[in-house]
């Protein structure tokens, strides 16, 4: 590694003097507590090591020469795009950085197709000892500038299929999950409120997208082309999208929603005209946030393990650094939560329901 | 400050080289970008001097001495309880300090009394600029520690009054606002569902209530003792809390919730009971989240401005650290909402909302 564009590292480890400082005593009762602690009351003794372990003071020898080297600083880059669960995953992050004594530095910019880039590069060049990435899998400037700084990456939502450190989820099979609990429920005409699917960094969307249409092949249920609606990820965003859907007036009997933000916006904008969910229209949607269970109807969605994505990239990026992490526990399971936003296929679907013209537009 | 407890910062400056590195170029071309642009291309030039933007690169002179002593991060420790806009505050704070090239080191800590302190301490070992606190205000531990280390700090959502390193809002009149909400709209007979006010960090909490207090005894509401319930914020105990109130049989037609994610589950719990919102009961509520405009029925809420907290602690940081930032325009605006989830008291409340027996207990 002698690329001289490699910057040294810029932060120093924890000296003793950090050690007294944090715990408030001598650098002397810390150099006592540690050679030995049976001279030290427990509570000073507690307050020390406290600060050693939060600091990752490291004493002596080859494991120092190691710490000196590192900033005890994880880097995290997660571009901002409307409504999205990004908070979650880097609370997940860095609650299993600092389980390590390790700090989470971050950056949240919006991206334009440089400024992305320029975040990422000028958080590498702080000297972080590793790096979470979330939105720039596949792209020829991420791999760029990653090639710069020899420290280990992970891409966070990415397809697991590329290797460990990709951190995310099958989307096919989870777009395969919820279209299989429609068809289940005998739903054989159905909409969609999805996210984008052109462009480099939509790959979850078209994974999960294609993985909904080889099920609906596979079960005999018709996805109708003219009440499907591509959009960004929002509550609003899922209302206009529900009252373009209603407008095509193609009696579908559900929606599948790619987001839960796009879901309860659809649920309104159904409900705002006059649409009962489930009576009439059937809401199905991926995520599960927090807000899900307890919106009215209450939504029917595939659980995501979003927060856990945040922690199994923590856990990854950890262990690639030498730390002692033990086995990965994250499993990132998925599963239909059933709730009620969905039930079975009405035979005759309502009058509202079939003519879709939003109430908006008849008076 | 020659206080020996004061680490030395623990970062360095951006140098040429990571100029040079970021950009892609060599470091003479960074150099001559600087002192002779007009023999730079254009596409070059740019490139170079967003680096140097990002990397707060100062090329000499005083501003360079100042420069060197800056680790251009800024620590962020907010404390973890249940449900709350914490991630909001955040990204508001990591925009705003994004925008003249720092970045923010995040520690969040779920508080025991102890782990939050330490994480407090590590924060400020760690060499940040300055430091924005959520949940530490009035605290003897917090200033014991801030004492040791000398940069701006700034607490978010703590009383304004206290100074302007107190970024909040005044949560008396947030209170007095919704009360007079619902007052206005004829109700006299109120319940609530609230945060707990105990102890040093329930400031908000406590002076929000203390603002309806006022203002029902201005306005001849009654607040009816048996149908309050205080617990954590969040949605599930909104839920389990409405149970509660409806099984004090008091005979209330609206319930004042502490924030969105105890009412919308408030309203679940209602729902769920054959109580019609907002026909027999009225819920208002504060926050204005995300969700709030479209959940059934939409929720009536004071819109607190979030995001704009952590913005203006942002400023108020970088300010004090003698960044160029311009006059603070974050007025830090609240307001009432009134959506679907309030409307006027009706003369005679339906027997479901007199008798109050939730629906489960019943059969």
């Amino acid at each position: 590694m002698n690329d001289p564009h490699v910057p040294s590292l810029k932060t120093r480890p924890a000296s003793l003097a950090d050690v007294a400082a944090m715990a408030g005593v001598s650098t002397g009762t810390v150099s006592r507590t540690l050679s030995r602690p049976e001279m030290i009351s427990e509570e000073t003794r507690e307050r020390v090591m406290r600060a050693v372990e939060q600091l990752g003071y490291v004493a002596n020898g080859a494991a120092r020469a190691l710490a000196m080297r590192r900033s005890h600083t994880i880097g995290a880059v997660v571009l901002k795009f409307g409504s999205s669960n990004f908070s979650q995953v880097v609370e997940g992050l860095e609650s299993e950085v600092a389980r390590k004594g390790y700090t989470l530095l971050l950056s949240a910019p919006v991206p334009d197709g440089k400024t992305e880039f320029a975040a990422l590069a000028a958080m590498l060049a702080r000297g972080v000892d590793a790096i979470a990435l979330l939105g720039f899998e596949g792209l020829e400037e991420t791999r760029g500038i990653l090639a710069r700084y020899p420290v280990p990456y992970a891409h966070l939502w990415a397809n697991p299929a590329s290797g460990g450190h990709c951190i995310g989820l099958d989307e096919a099979r989870n777009g395969q999950i919820a279209l299989a609990h429609a068809a289940d429920l005998g739903h054989t005409r159905i909409g969609l409120i999805w996210g984008q699917v052109e462009g480099p960094l939509r790959y979850r969307s078209r994974q999960r997208l294609q993985g909904v249409m080889a099920a609906a092949q596979e079960r005999g249920v018709t996805i109708v082309h003219e009440s499907c609606v591509h959009t960004e990820h929002g509550f609003e965003q899922g209302l206009q999208a529900a009252e373009k859907v209603l407008a095509s007036g193609t009696g579908i009997t559900a929606i599948l929603c790619a987001s839960d933000y796009l879901a309860v916006g659809a649920m309104r904008g159904l409900q705002q005209n006059g649409i009962r969910v489930p009576d009439d229209i059937s809401v199905i949607s991926f995520n599960d946030n927090d807000f899900s269970a307890y919106v009215n109807p209450p939504l029917t969605t595939v659980h995501l393990p979003i927060r856990q994505v945040g922690m199994k990239a923590g856990h990854y990026l950890l262990s690639r650094l030498g730390e002692n992490m033990g086995p990965d526990g994250y499993a990132l399971d998925v599963s239909l939560k059933a709730r009620g936003s969905s039930a079975p296929a009405t035979a005759s679907p309502t009058p509202a329901a079939i003519a879709g013209a939003p109430r908006t537009k008849r008076g």
